[in-house]
């Protein structure tokens, strides 16, 4: 079976990365792509890497909320755009996986909050799945829900690594600290002063060390694997790269557990899973371990001295953070395989 | 008045760093540099871009050690060389500036445990002042001092972001997180695999997650600090970029103050200081700020949600945290100018 | 039908990116991987992206030679070993797709003076094909060829730009100035210091600027398609970047055109092709656009002012330029689709 | 003795170069800043590298012109906008250092051909003094100019290359081949999607391969230079680093020379001077050693095959290829030392 598949806000670098994956998807063909910055200009005149798919033109929004000829929608737009256009593709009978922020907070005051306005689509929130397959008994909600939220990146990051210890009640929920490094496409396109070259080159640097938008999401997912309330320290920071994110968290344990023990209680978790692998000791992972791929790779350390864990994740921003993740879920919903289309090794050098 | 400096190990990138300092300061003169892989071939053919120094030839390490014509020597040598040579050094009547990690810490057992082999000058570990002359109290030991042990890079960025703190007992000592980044140039000039461009470029990682040899030196100094012992979560990174260190230190506050107190109890602490500036509220620090210059950069968040503080500091890691460091170390033993030879600006972008 | 192949010298780039792309091939599997510096250490040890094949074990090359057990084996030895290993496997009954430069050139003594040893299998150098596809001819050779000689990566970005024009007499034969540049993984995976990431960071620079062993082969292919001798000026540099081959051809026309005429007659040559795409007028090839794809990108230019024509070409090194064209070459000997295993998109960012 | 110099145009790269040069030098002292667009902030606001210059504010344009308290202005400002502001400045007895094109060509004919508007000061462009001082005669008249029009980045490198072999009538004055690369500070602080860190990582390309605006002025020195009209194949390249120009020269020799021969014939050529550097045989430049410094490095290597020459020539483009040497300019246009304010060595790595 071969499904159509329309990408709402094609011009991003989320956007461009679903059209790189979904172009080669056996079984979804993508119907449309919309840009309102470059409306009738083709995809390939936006993304030069993609000229193998140079006929397909960019429509404006508009015309493809009006009639939107596909099964699934991705929508790649800004958040608090986003929640005006959801309600329209569902209520035409529309399947959406949403990249946005907009439908990942479950409290509407928390998004008001964060966000800086009321919520448009409160109603939509409870069904609203966090798609984030490798959590606990996520995969049979997504696999019927007519809309997922798809995870934001440093989310991503965090919670695979941090979820299964705190379901466990293995790590404390307090004093968490995560440290997070992200390349610079997570910037998005846009012009802006600090994305340009010869400002990031050589020049590392910290953003937003409190209140980045991101913490929000990882608190309420934390929360909902601990089964208590969490606040996390969470600091976001810009590597002079283009994709990829490393986390680091540490954490102080609550069981005593050799390294070993550590590694098997993550791996054991994680055991049956297609893109998480968790590393063996002394095994650091690197982002372009994972670059272009599907993948997370997670490491655990434990420090003799002070008794803490230190827990390293890596992933594809664009891809396991964003547009596979969110092909990931498609798979899951049409009930295929749920590495198709994702099955690209990583690319190094 | 001028005097006769000699660099011992020259061709590694700290060595290098310091013949570019040296051959533009108004007061010393390089009399010689010495290489035992290089020896006999001139600096510039090791370091094309200090071809103006270009007949200065490299000598074997013998050869300097047995008539070591110079006032101040700075040792950049590989640890467990240099302990062998700065007896000999000071033997002859010659003050030196050690840059490895031989005579920083303090306890004979502590290196040992570290550095895998036994102390075989731990006589002069006593006498060695842990040259870091913003920390309080060091500049006149300094200025008497025939032996400075010049900081870690890492340890520099940790110290000026957390000893004030740590004095005023303004935060806790226990939980302590520090999460530090370098570029590779922190790695030497050595053939390693790790230090390709290919395995680098898009590729960062931690390393020694615990463990790191920096820790014990982070600890030392820390805990004379505050005057209680210390034990830190201490995790490297590399930054796919050449130069540069940022480290962001978590520590929770024991003391109420709002973020523009803890700004002013830093700027306050830093006032007189011309290496270090605490940036105003919101600012982030970059490591292309302050590049080629021997500027330390802080800046202080507070989570108002979980109280934390959050530190950020940025140093070029071969000026501030070693050359750099190094010649103002020189400058306060010889009793001039602090910044003599160490006006230039950072060089940008 | 699936067939086994092998891969000699595994742990190289050029090896990692064979291993990368055939374990994605539909009709390819990868029997054993060699690599004698790495023997009986997983692939995934020495390329952690390729974790996914982390139980293939690196065998010694003496044991693939005893019992090659394959159809089809891609040498990626360094020269001058290639010519020893190629007739044993040619002699077992293996087909050869050799990575190497010791079947590229027709003449041994054009071999002997650029490579500094006499062939050891001149024999064979009358039957190897030179394997780059879209040559003209050349599809029916490859199909039937025992031993199929790989392009070097930057003959291939010169001869995909030169030869249609050359095969025309549309451009002279003399006066031809070739200026290339490539990223590093191009000088693999060797430890040298000229390779490592501080030295490579913004230093840009030229190598070899005469006597580049790719001189002969450029020359040779130049000089067929145009039907006479041909000889190049030809210098090759270094970008500060992993992959990627960017070439610039400055070329004196023979023939009166306008620029879309001249843009006609490269389309023209290139219609059926898969992999070579020709841009249309002012549109500028770059190395990000075809990064981890078999596609080539060229596009020509006219200077008003003195007649003459300036002709990019870009390809991936790895891809186009080693790895992609080897399975390329394949596909034809096996009469498959020549696309099969290559169809990804390139990846950007 | 002390003089006072005024920047227009601070906020650019150029700008922020000149600024950096400037704070250093012991006989220059900078009187204003101005930028129209941060007009009222302070230049650390700007650049923060700058920060211990900090109190200084941006000025607009307007009130600096009406009163240029400053015996000398650098003039960083957009070409046809130079043309409007130095008319005023000289009217004001203020000379001039002009860093724009807007000055550079002699017939104002070209310079409407090339820049798209009439010249607006065409009765200066006789006076303007083409500032490159180690071209031949040109110290004297740069000495007494009130106005000096400051050589574009891509034409210092491609001058200091060429002019001493086209003035000795060593090379043929056709068919010279112009191929250069620049990193991306060349393109300014500007915002445009080309210039942003996503985009150019692992992206090089060319841009402009013909009718680039430095061509002109290229052609207007050389023709000079070789008594000739002269007219040169040139294709700007970008690298993906932050400084620097490499360009490659290929040249038809008239004369019987060895490599040395070449070699010692530039080498004499330069012997005196302090900012060019000609390399021994088989020894290459490259950007990084040259970052920061005011130098300029050669090469030239002789193809025995074809008999043509290849020069390499290695700059900083922000400054030899334009704040340093207009600091070099001024120094001589005051009788001061030649290198005053810049002896700093280049920052490597």
């Amino acid at each position: 079976m071969t499904i159509a598949v329309g990408i709402f806000g094609a011009s991003g670098y989320t956007g461009g990365e679903l059209a790189r994956i979904l172009a080669c998807h056996p079984q979804a063909r993508i119907a449309f792509v919309t840009s309102e910055r470059h409306a009738g200009k083709s995809l390939s005149g936006v993304f030069p890497h993609l000229a193998s798919l140079g006929d397909k033109i960019c429509r404006p929004l508009s015309d493809s909320l009006a009639s939107p000829d596909c099964d699934i929608a991705f929508c790649a737009l800004p958040h608090l755009t986003s929640m005006d256009v959801v309600p329209k593709l569902l209520a035409q009978g529309v399947r959406v996986v949403d990249l946005s922020a907009d439908f990942r907070l479950r409290d509407p005051e928390v998004y008001r909050e964060w966000y800086g306005e009321a919520h448009r689509a409160p109603e939509l929130l409870p069904e609203a799945v966090y798609g984030l397959p490798e959590l606990p008994g996520m995969r049979p909600v997504i696999a019927k829900a007519r809309l997922v939220a798809n995870p934001g990146c440093y989310p991503t990051s965090v919670l695979l690594a941090l979820a299964p210890l705190l379901k466990e009640q293995a790590i404390a929920s307090d004093y968490l600290v995560i440290d997070s490094k992200s390349g610079v496409s997570g910037a998005g396109r846009g012009l802006s002063q600090g994305s340009l070259f010869a400002e990031l080159a050589e020049g590392f640097r910290a953003y937003k060390t409190t209140g980045h938008r991101h913490t929000p999401e990882i608190e309420q997912e934390l929360s909902r694997a601990a089964g208590t309330g969490i606040r996390v320290r969470f600091a976001p920071h810009l590597i002079p790269q283009s994709r990829g994110i490393l986390t680091t968290c540490y954490a102080r344990p609550t069981q005593e557990r050799t390294l070993a023990g550590w590694q098997e209680l993550l791996s054991a978790h994680y055991r049956e899973e297609r893109f998480v692998r968790v590393l063996p000791a002394r095994e650091y992972p690197a982002t372009n371990h994972v670059r272009g791929s599907n993948e997370c790779r997670i490491s655990v350390d434990m420090d003799p001295r002070t008794g803490w864990l230190i827990l390293l994740s890596v992933i594809d921003n664009l891809v396991k953070g964003a547009a596979g993740q969110a092909v990931q879920n498609m798979n899951i919903m049409m009930g295929w395989k749920e590495s198709e289309g994702l099955e690209q090794l990583p690319l190094f050098p």
